[in-house]
C-alpha cells in the first residue's frame, strides 16, 4: 500500500478537520487568491491594476479576497493621503513566504497545462 | 509601483480568463483536490483509506474531487478483479510533478500557521 516513499508532510496537520492549517490552506488556494499573491509578487499594485492584471474578477470578489488575505496578513493595504484617495495593495514578509512557495506551482501548471488532459 | 522583483512566472499565462492553464490552476488548488494529491504523494490508497485519512470530506465530494483529478490525468485509478472489487488510487508521473510542488506549500501553511492571524 506504500510504494510511493514521498517527503514527510511535517510539522503540519492539514488532514484534520478542526486544524486551523487547513482554514489557511483554503484562503490560499482560494481561486482568485492565488492570482492575487502572484500578481502582488510581480509589483505592488493598485485596485485597477490589479482587475486588469486579473482577467475576469469581479469587484466583489476581488473585494473580497483582498480583505481575506489582509486579515491573514499576508498583504498590506496601504491609503495614500492624497486627492484622490490612493491605495497600493503588497506583499508582507509573510506573504512574500507564501508566493515563493505559489510561484513554482503556478509555473509549473503553466508549463504543463498541455499534458494535462482535463485542460482541453 | 514595481518595487517587488520577483522570479518571471514564466510559459504560464494564468492571468488571461480563457488560458486552459487557469481551469487547471482551480482544479489542483480545489478545497479537496490539493488534501488527495498530497494524501496520495504518502501513499497509494483504497477509497475507505483516503476517506480517513482526509478527514470531513464527504463520499460525493471525495468522488467529484476524484473524478476531475483522474481526468487531468493525476490520479490513476485501478480496480483490481478481486472479490468483492477493490480500487487503488495512486499518482501518475504527472500527479507526482504536481505532488512534488504542492508538498512545499502544504508544509509552509502548516508551519506558519500560527503567524497567520486570520487562522485564529
Amino acid at each position: 500500500m506504500t510504494e510511493n516513499p514521498a517527503p514527510a508532510i511535517s510539522a503540519t496537520n492539514v488532514f484534520a478537520a478542526n486544524c486551523p492549517s487547513r482554514r489557511v490552506l483554503d484562503h490560499v488556494t482560494s481561486k482568485w487568491g492565488v492570482l492575487v499573491i502572484v500578481a502582488l509578487a510581480e509589483s505592488s499594485l493598485r485596485w485597477g491594476g490589479l482587475r486588469r492584471r486579473i482577467e475576469g474578477v469581479s469587484e466583489k470578489m476581488l473585494a473580497q479576497t483582498l480583505r481575506t488575505l489582509e486579515a491573514d496578513g499576508f498583504v498590506l493595504r496601504e491609503a495614500q493621503p492624497t486627492i484622490p484617495p490612493r491605495v497600493d495593495y503588497s506583499l508582507t514578509p509573510l506573504g512574500r513566504g507564501l508566493a515563493d512557495r505559489l510561484i513554482p506551482l503556478v509555473t509549473w501548471v503553466g508549463n504543463n497545462a498541455d499534458e494535462i488532459v482535463g485542460a482541453g
